[in-house]
């Protein structure tokens, strides 16, 4: 287990490198660019990743990922309501527009090699959880009796995880970001087509 | 302009190195394996393909869209009925289920360089073109009375193409099919729920 400082040290190794990736791309960053920004010793790195740069690649991946779902906040862990959907839906175009046709996790997720085991972990993890927070905001809507409580609530927020990875990967290979903004937007009138009161004479099938 | 012959030939290296690429991958297909394959000589790949390895790769990119597009028929231009477009979501997601991890075409497109021009044309192509199937489907539910006219064809088409991706992407990154089927179940039931006789008593706003 490491000491504070020692999580601290690591911690801005990561920092560090994942700032250096952002600016430089992955092929551009040498250990000893990362080693000028963040002020350590080759030997430090050495000692905090023992796996050499997979192992620090796979440590600033998974920071990214965590990025991904901190740029969301404070409006992902809050869907309570269509007004903090909409601010959502706002900040997950706005992130990916700052970001343009260059996803650093994604180009780190290619590097590690995408079908490696840590990788899919990696990423599996990432859908999870960004799932996982879609899902209870649909539940509190459900509870709240803004969504027919009939939508499954999973599965509608994995339809809206690859929703926004598919916007996002045309957005990588295009330089469009209407896909995105579509696949969201659609995904939103999903959700409120499935509020009961929007459908007071709906037959029951 | 090439003779009949000549386009026979040329098709017959791009179907070939499609082949040879499909079984071995980008990396381990050599020039000599797609003469081998095709029955040609490094000559005549140089006369149909004068840029050599790129302008072969891209033409089998080119191909492996095409080919996207092609497992989707009969059904993608026929989406007149919810039987058809039934029929095509099903086909959707058997294609990928039989690709698994491994996407020919996106391969392809990261080899040749994701922001390239040349794979950022050709990505945004098979985009449009997709998008455009889809459009025309939504557009003949509407013309049928099956779907609101209210609905903005274009924009779900986008958006349907987004979640497609996002679904492959998922499925290439993790191994699961779910989110792809999820997907295109959601934008199924907006659809659905965009028909006008579904909706009796819905109050226009």
């Amino acid at each position: 287990m490491l000491t504070a400082k020692g999580a601290a040290t690591r911690r801005r190794i990561i920092e560090g490198a994942a700032a250096e990736i952002r600016e430089m791309g992955v092929a551009a960053t040498t250990l000893d660019g990362i080693l000028g920004r963040t002020a350590t010793s080759k030997s430090q790195v050495f000692h905090y990743f023992p796996g050499g740069k997979e192992e620090l690649l796979l440590a600033v991946a998974a920071r990214e990922a965590d990025r991904v779902l901190e740029d969301q906040e404070p409006h992902l862990g809050d869907l309570g309501t269509w007004q903090t959907w909409d601010a959502w839906r706002d900040a997950v175009v706005e992130r990916y527009r700052r970001q343009g046709v260059n996803c650093p996790l994604g180009l780190l997720v290619t590097e590690l090699g995408r079908t490696t085991p840590a990788a899919q972990q990696l990423t599996a993890q990432l859908v999870d959880r960004w799932q996982a927070a879609l899902r209870a905001g649909i539940e509190r809507m459900q509870v709240a009796g803004a969504i027919d409580a009939a939508v499954d609530a999973g599965r509608t927020a994995a339809a809206i995880v690859a929703a926004i990875q598919g916007g996002v990967v045309i957005l990588m290979s295009t330089g469009r970001i209407i896909h995105l903004e579509a696949a969201l937007d659609t995904m939103m009138a999903f959700l409120r087509s499935a509020a009961p009161t929007d459908v007071p004479g709906h037959d029951e099938e």
